[in-house]
């Protein structure tokens, strides 16, 4: 069974996985304020852009607990400004200001005082997760026809359950195939630079009891040249309109790998992925990351002073090199209308 | 101009640099015994086929310098028992044995006693580095119509300076372009998982003043897509009859790219590297190399126990793929014949 990310702890708290521990530990914390929910946030205990989402408007919820007996203005007040302490941990994911967004338009749009609107924040949070849960569980089920038996399914970075409040996406249809009993392997590329493959996706699946091999980038292609692939499975950062997507860095060479090789390559992601407002993926701002992510392992210098580095996060993968999307409304084809 | 990865000392120990200390610190080692060498090629300190038959070579010089006033007799068998225990070092590199076996041949063909064996020895450890010298000269020469000014270059792993007794294979044609003042820019696999790319080649490049840029081995294809290689080179481990070639995990991905991308695709390497004796590249034998090397990095865990691991060494790439090969005779195409 996948493992499950996020939750409500008997107390309260929000309960996390952190992590950062992982793989050598599997440790749960309990966080029980804004502050704490922010901290994990910002040091990555909890990532994955649906996942954000979920542990920001949970944190709400956790850090608006002492003021249930507040009047309605003291309340409303205090809601904008733990939001705002909760938006600031990672300006840039959409998904962060989306929760928000939305649990302070629940709790104005709900009349009375503190303890009616924190009860419907409660309520809102819990339908943020849940709504997640259903549509991360559609992809799997939508997928499911795709991953046949005895399947060899490549994957990259990271899109499962420790991405999303339920079974992920692109691991979803895997997750699915596995509860019905269906034989699969899956082999995890590691993911260089921050490993996410590695660390990430070969943990929750061996969590879950899914046969898994991790291997260098490098060595997917000869997997391919070998046929031991039957079908590629990512997720998507954001996905324009003609189905160009962003996605891990790598993604864009297992896409022409997949074509080289006559493989089915497909992109999993939940509709809020689509971004109508992008013609195609020449317009998705690519995010250059910190070259200290490739320089240096664990304190360990491993490039020379004197070389450049470029460090991108993500690759853009044309659509013609996508055998379908995998969303939550079904498998489909580009383009995305608005 | 290139880093000189090995020499004779003044003392007349065999002077390397220590690989292993590479990319913080240039430590170069004066190797005064048979011992020092083997113990520098056991612990990777000196690595790269070439270069390892030609420390061999000089280590059994240094290791027989007390031996230069003993009758023959005594001579030839302390040449034997010192070869054998260099030959232990690393007994599956072919350069090493071959390099051993021409010392003995030449000494048992030399008159006299333990002082004329001795000079001989000296003599033929000195031409095979002086050879090996030549051949990366001429790899060069060749390979320079190939990288035009301004050329963008692709390379992969190590084949440089730091793996022979001259100018490296794949980067030989850059180190001459950058001689005769031709603007070049290479980028540099870090090639995982030993990151040959970001240790050596790197640091070889920075420290002859070509300008080099590393990147994550998954971030090649968006190189490619953006038009931003001109062209790849590698190296080869080894070249079966019809041009199928072995090299480190990942050059066949290159290859794939290249081809898909419209690029050129040349692969380096002296004609010791050709095997005669294998009809196709489906006969090379591929290492699988220890599972730690992926699971741990510098004694921090990065896949969890659950998880299996495949570490090929080596990917084979099949002659189709070579725009041509650049051997020191030439640039020129399979068959090779034996």
């Amino acid at each position: 069974m996948a493992v499950q990310a996020i939750t409500w702890a008997p107390s309260g708290a929000v309960r996390i996985i952190d992590q950062t521990a992982l793989p050598e530990t599997h440790t749960t914390r309990d966080l029980d304020s804004a502050a704490a929910v922010a901290d994990a946030i910002r040091t990555l205990q909890v990532r994955g852009a649906p996942l954000i989402g979920i542990a920001a408007a949970m944190g709400l919820v956790v850090g608006l607990r002492d003021q249930r007996g507040a009047p309605r203005a003291g309340f409303v007040q205090r809601l904008s400004e733990v939001a705002a302490q909760l938006a600031a941990t990672r300006p840039t994911a959409a998904n962060l200001g989306w929760a928000l967004e939305r649990m302070k338009a629940a709790a104005t749009a709900t009349p009375g005082d503190g303890g009616a609107l924190w009860e419907r924040l409660h309520a809102e949070a819990t339908a943020i997760w849940e709504e997640d849960r259903a549509m991360c569980r559609r992809i799997g089920e939508h997928g499911l026809a795709l991953v046949p038996e005895g399947a060899q399914v490549l994957t990259h970075c990271n899109a499962g359950a420790l991405a999303t409040g339920g079974i992920g996406t692109a691991l979803a249809p895997l997750y699915v195939a596995h509860e019905q009993g269906r034989a699969l392997h899956v082999y995890v590329d590691e993911t260089r630079p921050l490993l996410q493959g590695a660390r990430l996706t070969a943990w929750e699946l061996a969590h879950a009891g899914i046969s898994c091999t991790v291997l260098a980038d490098g060595a997917a292609a000869s997997l391919f040249r070998a046929a031991r692939i039957d079908l590629v499975i990512v997720g998507a950062d954001r996905i324009a309109r003609n189905g160009d997507f962003a996605n891990k860095i790598g993604t864009y060479g297992l896409a022409v790998l997949a074509r080289h090789h006559g493989v089915p390559f497909y992109c999993a992601a939940p509709s809020s992925t689509l971004d109508p407002t992008l013609a195609d993926g020449d317009a998705i701002p690519i995010e250059e990351r910190d070259a200290s992510e490739l320089r240096a392992w664990y304190g360990k210098t491993v490039i020379p002073a004197g070389a450049g580095t470029m460090n991108p996060a993500f690759d853009v993968t044309p659509a013609r090199y996508v055998t379908a999307f995998i969303l939550e409304r079904g498998v489909v084809q580009p383009p995305f209308g608005a």
